[in-house]
């Protein structure tokens, strides 16, 4: 297949998409089934996240949409941090496959492709869109498949002329694949940005440490607690970092759905394709891997 | 089993509850489908749809805001009758299996419960929630099921005492079930009501005429064009013989969601018990058949 890159029409700039909607309701629907609400705070939830969505009626963002519904979610739940368990859990499961990744991606004939390949991987740890996911066979379908965009060997040269790189995390579990990306890379000045509070089961900076990512890089907080990174909202210190990187990994579609179109940095997405809207809006199919260099 | 009547408890008069919303949500993420309408006018009706579930709040009328979505749709798609193709279709469906049906009620041993009894399966006509049903299956089960509540001999001893019977239609299709069984009743005095207008794929004036209900029973409309009955919007014409009625019968869920709890007249309620909110409501499960005299 020919390597292409995805080029982003400035009607495609920003994804807002109706069907995110019924994506959201139907996400929502399981998630207040497992908290401990009554009947009635069940309805007000309800009925709190559909006045969301009609007052988003004009173009919004899918992360900050999202965010809101968390926050909420939080406050009728009494709890900040609902995921806490299934993060530790993923982050857990992925360090036990540690040492067997680490020796897949050592024996093979091009560790930076493979360990490129097994973070994209780890991109199926996501909670916000389902609560099942098969990761062994998501391991055996990336490093066997051809990718629908494959901008990696221009990733791979722009890592090797960057001053600093800039590495925006996704997920708990997710981010044990990124440290062995991260440790294939071998770069002298990579940073690796967390989100600035809980949301869904995104990584914070306590995930960072639980996982020894501070030994492989600096870490840093974004400032922000969407399930993604949104300029607007981010703190000076990672705006300073973002501004200053001559090249910017960003992992998972949380990230895309937030900086496609934001932004004129050289930003490399890595991510599966998890959803109808963002394969239709990059022209690729659900479930695909791709690699590609976003362009404003 | 021993039959019971469902008593009715105040609290439970009213069924509003929030995981109605999530339903509407999913049938009505399926019937945009269906329409010819652009993404924007997509996004504009769930819009549209998402402010009617944040402004019901506070208790709310399930065929209140069913109708009010359909009235949306109607005018989205500008097709007033989106419904009419499907509801010619399982007309003449049922039409075409009534010699085999009607061979089935005079040769069993107890005409009036086999034609009650296949008239309950006819409910499963019903595009309001679903667009997949099992009519033969449905058959089956009923002719040989327990109900969960059997108040069906209290309704003959009470049908042979009344001097005016009403029955409430349903759906299209399942009102051709219906014409067997008021056939089955023999009673004098039999008006059958329809939908005042096209709501889903209920039974109009149009369609009762099509199936011939006109030569067993006094068809009238009820004057509204909600998928159920709501007495408050009803025609006056409507009212007069509802409350002359004696007995009425209530056929399918919808007019049970509108009329429970709201009289003391005599009414029994024959469906299937589609969703998990009726089922609670009625202390029975998802798929049960019952018939059951309501109380206020």
């Amino acid at each position: 297949m020919e390597i292409t890159s995805v080029i982003i029409s400035e009607e495609k700039a920003v994804i807002s998409d109706y069907r995110c909607f019924f994506c959201f309701a139907r996400a929502f629907e399981r998630l207040i089934e497992k908290e401990n609400l009554s009947p009635e705070e069940k309805k007000y939830f309800a009925s709190d996240m559909f006045g969301l969505f009609n007052k988003a009626k004009q173009d919004f963002s899918i992360p900050m949409i999202s965010r809101e519904l968390h926050v909420l979610l939080k406050q009728y739940s009494n709890n900040p941090d609902p995921y806490q368990e299934a993060k530790k859990q993923s982050n857990d499961l992925v360090l036990g496959m540690y040492p067997e990744l680490k020796a897949v991606i050592l024996q093979s004939g091009n560790q930076f492709e493979t360990a490129l390949r097994l973070a994209i991987a780890g991109n199926i740890i996501d909670y916000g869109i389902g609560n099942h996911f098969d990761l062994q066979g998501t391991i055996d379908k990336v490093l066997s498949s051809e990718f629908a965009v494959d901008d990696s060997l221009e990733l791979k040269q722009a890592i090797s002329e960057a001053k600093t790189v800039l590495y925006l995390g996704d997920n708990c579990g997710e981010m044990v694949f990124d440290k062995l990306f991260i440790e294939a890379i071998r770069h002298p000045n990579l940073i690796y940005a967390v989100r600035g509070a809980p949301v869904i089961n995104d990584a914070t900076m306590d995930d960072a440490k639980y996982v020894g990512m501070d030994m492989v890089a600096e870490v840093i907080s974004n400032g922000y607690d969407a399930p993604s990174t949104i300029l607007e909202h981010c703190s000076a210190e990672f705006l300073e970092v973002f501004n200053r990187a001559d090249v910017i990994i960003s992992k998972g579609q949380g990230n895309l759905e937030g900086l496609l179109g934001q932004t004129t940095k050289n930003v490399y997405f890595l991510l599966m394709v998890k959803c109808e809207v963002i394969a239709d809006a990059l022209g690729v199919k659900k479930g695909d891997f791709v690699v590609f260099k976003g362009l404003k």
